[in-house]
């Protein structure tokens, strides 16, 4: 059964249940309680997508729609320009980084030009160490370099210094063509880089209005890096579209799985689990899990509920990867507190098969792995890995894909940024803003002698002074 | 004097005090008030390492008069080399990856020959995910590559499997010349792998004894990946014996950083913060982030005290990145719930500055960027980001390196581990072993069909049948 090639995505949430290896586990009757709410969460979420409040899956039409364009620009540049750096950082970095591991060649940049099919290499500076950033700007040849400057604002601080440092480069390097090195996604009608782009020519595609970023990876942020690079965004967008429509329309909790996933959630936080676990046993998915960790955290990390109330929710993430970390996590996972929850990814059937070859020589030992397969060893090991768990009493459930591909991966997209949806409607909170990291912007922007934050500097710079009158040990 | 470059690391402790900003931070009384056990627990670990059971310190003398043989070798093969493979999972892995990351060039991979000192590329299989292993190893021309299987026992299964594939096909490819491309770091004595390396002829390096896998940077284990890839491994032995001097010889929680960190650990841990987060706000510290989650969780997560009771104790580490994180993780660290302690690691001065043009057209938004660098801005952020979270009431601490060198990741490879050392004391548990992931072992040695383990077979299979039982959601 498990081995069952399937087109959809299963969940298989047996080991949050209670049975006779894990007592601890929720019954079924809990669940079922939380339906009443869950069915208006339904109705809620539906009409704040009629109002425009949930893009993420109200624009998945009109922008399969800009694919035509997404995908003739991609298909016209690639060929041109041996590097491609998106400049951004967040969302505008995790989803574009996502999708390319877990659909590229894991060493894709490492591949010649003809094995990438004649597409360019791929770099995201989501930073701006100066260490990093120098190290690539002096290995790349900007003749030969495309950059995607991603900022819905323009007043992301590190886009647009990045953004500022490599124009200044381009038209150093590239004379009156610099424009043509140049992608702009950006909001449509405001903010500090369009009247930039206009001005100057760059091409533009734009981040439509109310999305956020951890919400835009199906928008021209995510789409235009993975066209060029090479990913079928026409199924990536299908299956997005599919599972959208599947959570949308489908009922009850036991049919929905972002309903399911967002009450095993609530059930577990309720609970007093305040960490949740994402371990996907396949490398293409490790950055996903990355992906995963700022949905999770900024939508759902929040002081107040919807009605104003300090509440202080959310779960923290935790990025894991099998079998990888079972030599690193898996203690703690097994022995320490029983305070987390565990999400496993996996992949039944992989694109590629490793034998193990047989040697009778071999010490007795390690006889057993000869004539197996990587595959085996990777599944055996995850389920030896549940098993334990189970007989520590500590709750896990899999997200299962039946093989790793563009359509699963438009598919699970969906299935978490819906699932974040529920969650904050089960938290009664808004999942779709981050007032906490106003305070640390706009901080930056006093540090940084940015003219209205005057007052503010001053504040951190008393605030420095107590600093120093309080705890530091040097060593030698 | 902040930006007073020292020769060692200070530890900045302001931010998990009680201060007029952050009333619910610690009273240095709390600290005080752990100096008798800390001083019990220092006695206690010179004991232990005079008994051979602290080799992380113990041994640093002794490898250190090694290194001449391990450089000796990696000169020699260096430039024999195009590719160097390690084959190895959890310590064997993120301890060669942290210190690659953190001393070469990010992009270190991309580089010409030239730029790397005609040293081999670098690549760490930690996973048996088997497309991104046929991947690497289609990829790689095997007449120019060398592997280092590192595994004390040789009986560790994702390795040993990695092993045997790759002896036979460098077996078919490089004929009788295929024991040149492997190198073994593995026990003296004993193991699966010795025997093979003995009557194979493969040059071998010695894992000692006693050390587990995540204290074993500091032996061949880690030393010989980054010799062979330039890394100074003398001036990080001398950061390391450094460190590791100070931590030894000096008495008292406000001069001892590794008592310091582990008080204020347990401290945190007692009043209910099951969450470290570990933020470094340097690209190259970003690994270390995941050899310290590593070290963190696996020695510190038990459900057993020294005493055989049950106590299920560990914090869970988180991996984060400043300023990257600011973006995807810190609406959650300061909204969410008060359940977890930040560390962060600055480094005061980079090797590269970054000028941000200045351009008086631009929108006036963005003007106050122009004229300063990217390491100001990556300052002001994390100065901004720890003044949010004060206000907040969140506690946070740092550790700031004066450069990111060999000498200074030598001291805090031992500050980490001297610190987890402190904490399993404080904690009374044995920090150095790992009994949790027997059961997962065996239980993947019993689903591969390997002798002795078929009772344990038969209960994981019983086991699926339950779990097919309870539940899963299928979409289409």
């Amino acid at each position: 059964m498990e081995n069952q090639v399937r087109a959809g995505i299963t969940i298989d949430y047996t080991g949050m249940m209670s049975s006779s290896q894990n007592p601890q586990g929720f019954e079924k009757e809990e669940l079922l309680e939380l339906q009443n709410v869950l069915d208006q969460a339904q109705v809620t979420l539906k009409t704040r997508r009629a109002a425009g409040e949930i893009d993420f899956s109200m624009l998945l039409t009109s922008v399969k729609t800009e694919l035509v364009e997404i995908i003739e620009y991609a298909n016209a540049v690639a060929p041109k320009f041996e590097n491609f750096v998106v400049l951004g950082i967040g969302g505008s970095a995790l989803g574009p980084l996502a999708v390319h591991q877990a659909l590229n060649h894991y060493y894709y940049n490492d591949l010649s030009p003809e094995k990438r099919g004649h597409r360019p290499r791929f770099y995201v500076l989501d930073n701006i160490d100066p260490v990093r950033f120098n190290e690539l700007l002096q290995m790349l040849d900007p003749l030969k370099t495309l950059f995607n400057v991603i900022s819905k604002s323009g007043n992301t601080s590190e886009t647009m210094a990045q953004f500022l440092i490599v124009r200044d480069t381009l038209r150093r390097v590239c004379g009156e063509h610099y424009a043509e090195h140049i992608v702009v996604t950006t909001d449509k009608e405001k903010g500090n880089l369009l009247p930039i782009a206009l001005k100057e020519g760059f091409r533009r595609f734009v981040i439509p209005a109310g999305i956020g970023g951890r919400f835009s990876e199906l928008t021209p942020v995510g789409l235009l890096a993975a066209a060029i690079c090479g990913i079928d965004v026409e199924k990536l967008m299908d299956g997005a579209l599919g599972m959208d429509q599947w959570i949308r329309e489908t009922q009850g909790v036991f049919s929905n799985p972002a309903q399911l996933r967002a009450a095993l959630a609530h059930l577990s936080w309720q609970k007093g689990k305040n960490i949740s676990v994402f371990m996907p046993y396949a490398d293409g998915l490790k950055t996903m899990a990355d992906w995963y960790a700022q949905l999770w955290a900024e939508s759902l990390g929040k002081r107040h509920d919807r009605h104003g109330r300090v509440v202080n929710v959310g779960q923290t993430p935790v990025k894991a990867l099998g079998v990888t970390d079972q030599h690193s996590q898996v203690q703690l996972y097994a022995e320490g507190p029983d305070d987390k929850v565990i999400t496993f990814v996996s992949v039944v059937k992989f694109k590629e098969t490793v034998e193990i070859p047989i040697d009778i020589d071999l010490p007795e030992d390690i006889q057993f792995l000869g004539g197996r397969t990587l595959e085996e060893l990777l599944a055996a090991e995850q389920k030896a890995t549940e098993y334990a768990l189970t007989l520590a009493g500590r709750q896990h459930q899999k997200i299962i894909l039946p093989i790793l591909d563009a359509y699963t991966v438009g598919q699970l997209l969906l299935l978490l940024e819906w699932e974040t949806a529920y969650m904050g409607e089960l938290l009664n909170i808004n999942a779709f803003d981050q007032p906490g990291v106003e305070e640390g912007k706009n901080g930056t922007y006093a540090l940084m002698g940015r003219k209205g934050y005057e007052a503010r500097k001053q504040d951190i710079e008393e605030y420095g002074k107590i600093r120093y009158s309080l705890g530091k040990v040097i060593t030698n």
